[in-house]
């Protein structure tokens, strides 16, 4: 198994989107300007959903524009239907993601939509880009794959149905995301090996959240069973880990010290990501940012 | 492999010692009793050093005294020499812990005497015990054995070499400690699977810090190779895991959780193990207690 992984940035979508302050347009470009700067390979950049509904993301297509001059980046946006590919496509992103939740009842709170009439949105999606923008990605990320607030456990032969389900249906990948915190490393090797049993190469990332403090140890056992790609978001933004109910992103500073310190290469200058946390405090005043590393800085030593 | 783990609390020692604030005697014990009530079976309860030098450790036979009174506990008590393991027998501890670093700057730092001179120590503290209390345990917990913040790298080999010199002076058990919180999982993995190819069943504890967010997933990694005794603190207790220099020990709460959703056993009683933590605020006002899962709760379906 190869000894490289994929960190994919979604703090400019995932954690912005989750707070209430708007970042400034300006500061959002000289932020995705140090995560590239530090070697960040793919930034999932923004979503494309109506600016009354999500203010923080009004200025998507000029974010994506801007991000689309910076070299060797992959440029990601999450759109909820087919208007926001739609609007992706129109924007130049190179890929698109599309959440689909595993647990019916957060799917109906969340988008009004059952996960099946989600998968039929995914089918309108794939049609739309091979029109389009054949040259695009199109992933779907399943959410509360490990459990739900509202439903408590989701049944895990209907995650992998899903995931089947969307492959069908398009998706050139499917990865699993614990929405709720609530997966344990047990789990995430079963649901994982399963997923890749099934999808082969489709099978995607790994997006995990630090919610009850196993976000690592999840990271860990899905790099365990064959997962190359995982979701993190700088400083953690995307709501306090601490708090319930919050979203708690695994903090892609301390993911990238974990690999690169177990000889795993990440392509990412450590040192740079580190200075990256300057441009998102600067542009979100008074926002908590968290991690570890940061806090404890890097053990004598290191590389 | 056995699916069950010993979860070894060393906040009463390890804890207590790391702050500045002196937890009352009668604090102390209404704190081992509700660890005790939570199904916790060993308990670090304290240090046998001079009161002068720990302040915090006066009352530790009186401690020891207490901790015997609770059935089916093993009470376990750190002593730096022969003088506090003749007081450890006196009081009756069921087993004691030698610290013994492997780093030689760290090792003259903390106790000025070298490595080889604590083997030393060792021996003569095994001879006492063969003579005094056959029936006592005597473990070693070689800190810094995963890196050290005066010395950086610590040499893996030296490290077996101090482990198997261990053993061969009379430790029952050798553990591995990463005292400056510098561990990573695949050098866990390696540095445990070398100690249980070279000690067997006298390869003991992993006792991990989470200084740099990793507590949990070094954890993972030790379970993983085999380990089944682990350390822990409640709250986290014994320096602020944000704090640069901090000990940042694995919190018992969080380690118990990840085992427990993983369906490994623990014999914790998890609703009790969070109860603890009332006794240790009320025994330590105003001191920091960490811990995602009490801050996060148990996630909606839990066991």
């Amino acid at each position: 198994m190869s000894s490289s992984v994929l960190i994919s940035e979604v703090g400019p979508r995932d954690g912005l989107q989750s707070i209430a302050s708007v970042m400034p347009t300006a500061a959002k470009r000289r932020w995705l300007d140090a995560l590239h700067a530090a070697g960040l390979r793919e930034i999932e950049v923004g979503s494309f959903v109506p600016a009354r509904l999500l203010p923080q993301m009004a200025d998507v297509a000029e974010i994506v524009a801007h991000a689309l001059t910076l070299p060797g980046l992959r440029v990601l946006a999450l759109v909820p239907n087919v208007r926001g590919a739609e609007a992706a496509i129109t924007a130049g992103a190179h890929k698109i993601s599309l959440p689909i939740s595993a647990s019916e009842a957060h799917s109906l709170a969340n988008v009004r939509k059952t996960p099946e009439a989600m998968v039929e949105e995914l089918r309108a999606v794939a049609a739309l880009r091979r029109e389009r923008a054949p040259q695009m990605g199109v992933e779907v990320g399943l959410s509360t794959a490990f459990g739900c607030t509202l439903a408590g456990r989701v049944d895990e032969d209907a995650v992998l149905r899903l995931a089947v389900a969307c492959a069908e249906a398009g998706a050139d990948e499917v990865g699993l995301s614990d929405t709720a915190g609530m997966a344990n490393p047990a789990q995430v090797r079963r649901l994982f090996t399963r997923l890749r049993a099934e999808l082969g190469s489709r099978a995607g990332a790994a997006h995990l959240h630090n919610t009850r403090g196993l976000g690592l140890a999840n990271c860990l056992a899905a790099f365990d069973v064959g997962v190359r790609t995982f979701d993190a978001s700088l400083g953690g933004l995307g709501g306090c880990p601490y708090a319930p109910g919050a979203s708690g992103n695994v903090v892609t500073e301390d993911l990238v010290f974990m690999f690169e310190a177990m000889g795993v290469d990440t392509g990412i200058d450590i040192h740079q990501l580190l200075a990256a946390r300057t441009p998102l405090r600067e542009g979100l005043p008074g926002e908590a940012v968290y991690g570890m590393l940061a806090e404890a800085g890097l053990p004598k030593g290191f590389q």
